[in-house]
């Protein structure tokens, strides 16, 4: 395919760009009976929308999703739930001048090489804006996971140079300060850093963390459909995402055996756990019972108003300066979009899960 | 699909355990008109085969692959290949008190978790000898590849707290020592640490790093399946890997955007170039015409002699030490296995990619 | 997946149900490069629709299609294409007592057995208004085949007893007539039949035959994914059909061999000929650069005003009339609904016969 | 893919020529624990044997059928199931001649005009030994659906004019005839019909049928992958099938709604039932709870010793007579095939139709 469409047995596929007509999301094989409202979807929605705070753009956009099909009488019903939003605020003028030459660090070469000519408004279809349809089918797979008793928990990690710090570490922070660290005082030297930033007209990078909790052991498929390589893809398909690791990742490889192995123990209650978890929840590819943790590094936002080299389309060096609405730092409005790729994935492995053993489906058919 | 199989166009179908009667795979999709002998896919078996250098099992496999079908008179036919090697030096014997309990690091538990019951001879379908599968698969598409200007070359990049140096940096050296590392002093100093792990009874973790050369500008799909996503679910879903990077990586999370950004000039060919590449060869997924780098980091081997705690199929807690043949490193035999799977990736992509645009498809057609 | 997505490099996803906000259907994988306007959909949407005809209900539905991606100053872009028809004119209290019971002939009893319960107004999901997101796609399909040489014309056959003759073939006559019969007698006789039928308050089934004209030999692929195997599945999908034949299909049960094998002959253009077409255009399952000929059996209307026996949900054994609006015939509107399903089939297949020749990639890449 | 995959959560992959080192298949996402031995497929293979009666082939092929991964101490473990058999008794010779023309009916010229070249000895690919693979797979899956209570039968309907009569139908008699039909008197008839065919090197074509008893109403998926769309497939793509019907099938064309709707009724049991099945077991594409009944169209064996004209590589036209041990029917030996079809196709859509509510995704976890 052509590589809109992702998973399995719950397939998600989305459209749209950034100053066309909407943005939006069809997610096909939801399990029929789950109670679903437009609200369930916009709580995820708000979290990743701009001018929250003085680090997101300015711009005021709505994202007002509509429930197009799959629900019935406030249930969906097993059919595809077409979810949509329709862009309201884009102002197409902006993106006049961007027509004409190569942005430094985004696609505009790159689809034009591949397709010959590009949606130049906006970014098109490499806007963030993409990741509307991401987050509406996430927050209806979240919402399937939490009532099976999984939580998926994402937040900011690092912004540049600063990183939290595990002694300081609560969760109840993020929703005070603009970054959506789980630190109160990382976040106060993170949003120093990027006060310096936009001073700079400069950008910057970071990392976000996530965290699932509630994942039965067993989960994910012994090959190339491993869970973590999945998480893997679904996380790296993430526009700005560079780097991908799970439990102890990049550290493991400066890391002994000894160490990095978890070693098994006896629960009270007759299950087995792990008394440490470097292998971050899965082993082989497979969920192991504990909370699987993974992380995600972001490039720093391409659109700056610093001065960049680059070539226009007629093949001129030129030097530009990219005016106009841009966070300095990408990460904090993509806590919530992690979240939801971690969820989409978990959740479609889940239910291919459920037919690895005969004594299950012949269980499931009364036999 | 039960996750053997990968890829859109070029699809690849693996199996085979460690001690069965054989390891094989399936191509389905190679195009027709390859030149291809056993020889072409041996050179690679071989150079993932164990017993090469004091850092590797010193078990004999002879891993001689078998074309099954999919080629006639020297040439593929457009149809399924089909290869085999046959397991011939696996003991049995040596795993029978593994049954018993759960090894730390190592799938047992998971598989016991999600199938009931699992094969123990030898790790079963999360051995290593799995990759045999994925090798020989790439052999394949490597050859292919080459025949279209794109080469693959993965190497050692770090064992342990050893990492090679750029100014170092020579890949003639990476014949010339255990490590599969092109920095002969850095392979030494790793060769030194890879001996005080082994008496230690310990193993230790390292990172592979791999480049392609040659691609052409316009590979990838704009959403899930970017061709950095792509690459990192091929990649992540090798066993003992922990993390993925392409370009800076996690480096360009701490990155300003005036640095991250790589600037476009005009090369005297009149094509489009770019001055730096922290990209890693991909911008909003697809590929840039420079070249494409990413890194790989693996965990320690699991099997390690050091005592472990763990706990048995009767819910013991006991005390084991894994005994047998085992490799304190995975790395260096993990280098081909990169390399082929980034070959299977390029090349479906790449495949998928000739349909992107309507004048290409008239031209193909002769309209 | 669930099933709402088709095909491997030009994939659609068709969502909406038949009393919901709409319809619609996600295509991606379209080349780009094509020229797209609402009208072009339109036109096929048309085709489809009802009160036409006094054969075809009488209700008043729009269908006015939106295309909300995938299309910038006039062309496809190559990301994906979302369409949209809102649904306007459904009156949801004409469904009610449908609720309370089965109808025979249709797919109340079997929703209800897979997911629990069912979205009763209209039909839901497995109304005929689902076809709208195969024929709004099919129509870009049709028009990029278009441009490619290729055209598909579905045309009806027969009407319960009365079927066209082939020395009064005539394809200007179809828009003359109510039916879609290209022979202006069998349309009379079958139009005839239909006035009897539904004074008996009766419907009744029909044949549609579709030719496709212009494949150039050698698409298709060899064993599942043969070109008359994922045609079979297109059409079969379509709500009504129970039957798919491919050339002389169930004739050739009946046929010798001397006759069924069509004689290759010498063109005079050097091309290689088929004396006579009795494989329909497919030998292998791969194009034979013939007209490709195919048929659908379309069952009668299950909606039906005379009486009928089923059950309640609460499971009492009751007598039903189903009132309202509904045409004695599906046929003549599933014509283009057919066309559709061929042209998505055939676009896609022919895409992925791109990369079968080692050859063609190395002459695409300029190598 | 190219086509040698088939299927969501049971795939299976395909491979081999006619005259290459062996004819396989992988299987992957069979549930784990089921009890399997080579007898097991065996017993399938054997009954698509040729040299079975005077009606097939007098070649001697052992088709002996090797498991090489996925089965433990007789289970299977969850993980691919390979299965090969060895070719033995194929002697090229008798095909040099093959190899410079493109005979009627057969395969060659297509692969020609695909690829740029074929495997010619013995068809290679395009080779009724490709069934196979798909025998020896559906094997697995039949003896899986009988544990869940599901039986497939097929047998012989018709050959060349001789078709069973209902009042004479009985399985025990189609071990006894040569031509796998259920009615004794039907088979004396068309086997003196084949002697005629043979006398005149003549072939003839047939058509099989299929009943499937046991699966539970609500498998299949509503729009594209509706059971009776990928059983149509699945059947389409066996070599020399050009028609499938399902039900009343073409004769539903011509019938009224009143007849072909099927009248629910409640069983003393309190389940629902149907007092006819005109349907053959779907509604909406999704199984009724009735036997699922359907049946496929095959064209004679195209390879005749009757002269037939044809064209050379070098562009001749010329006469032939294709000499060599050919059936004069594929019926017979295909009635296993078509069986193990739709065993696959069944399989995975049961599995796949398992997650369809969020009650029973619950109730498995336990919530």
């Amino acid at each position: 395919m052509a590589g809109s469409t992702l998973g399995t047995l719950l397939s998600v596929t989305t459209w749209g760009e950034s100053h066309g007509r909407g943005i939006g999301v069809v997610i096909d094989g939801c399990p029929a009976g789950l109670a679903l409202t437009e609200q369930d979807i916009q709580i995820y929605l708000n979290r990743r929308k701009p001018g929250q705070s003085r680090f997101t753009t300015p711009r005021k956009e709505d994202d007002v999703v509509e429930i197009l099909s799959g629900v019935f009488e406030g249930k969906t019903t097993g059919t595809p739930i077409s979810l949509m939003v329709r862009n309201t605020s884009q102002r197409s003028k902006d993106y006049r001048e961007i027509a004409s030459y190569y942005r430094p660090g985004h696609a505009d070469y790159t689809y034009d090489c591949k397709y010959g000519f590009r949606d130049y408004t906006g970014g098109g279809r490499s806007s963030g804006r993409e990741t509307i349809g991401r987050v509406a089918a996430g927050a209806v797979a979240a919402k399937l996971l939490s009532e099976l008793g999984i939580t998926i928990t994402a937040y900011t990690r690092s912004i540049g140079p600063v990183t939290i710090e595990p002694d300081r570490f609560d969760l109840t922070q993020m929703e005070k300060n603009a970054v959506n660290m789980p630190d109160a005082k990382a976040a106060a030297l993170a949003e120093a850093y990027l006060d310096q930033c936009r001073q700079h007209n400069d950008s910057c990078g970071g990392v976000v963390e996530c965290v699932i909790s509630g994942i039965p052991a067993g989960v994910g498929e012994p090959c190339f459909d491993k869970l973590s390589a999945n998480l893997a893809k679904a996380v790296c398909s993430i526009g700005a995402v560079k780097g991908f690791e799970i439990g102890d990742g990049f550290e493991a490889a400066k890391a002994l055996g000894s160490v990095n192995n978890d070693a098994f123990y006896q629960k009270e209650n007759g299950a087995i756990g792990k008394k440490t978890n470097h292998s971050g929840g899965v082993l082989g590819g497979i969920s192991d019972g504990s909370d699987l943790i993974f992380r995600a590094a972001f490039k720093p936002t391409p659109s700056i108003r610093a001065d960049q080299q680059t070539v226009s389309k007629t093949g001129e060096e030129i030097t530009i300066s990219i005016q106009g609405r841009h966070d300095p730092i990408i990460v904090p409005r993509a806590v919530v979009v992690v979240e939801c790729m971690a969820a989409l994935t978990v959740l479609d492995m889940l239910m291919v899960s459920m037919t690895s053993r005969l004594e299950r489906i012949k269980y499931f058919f009364g036999v």
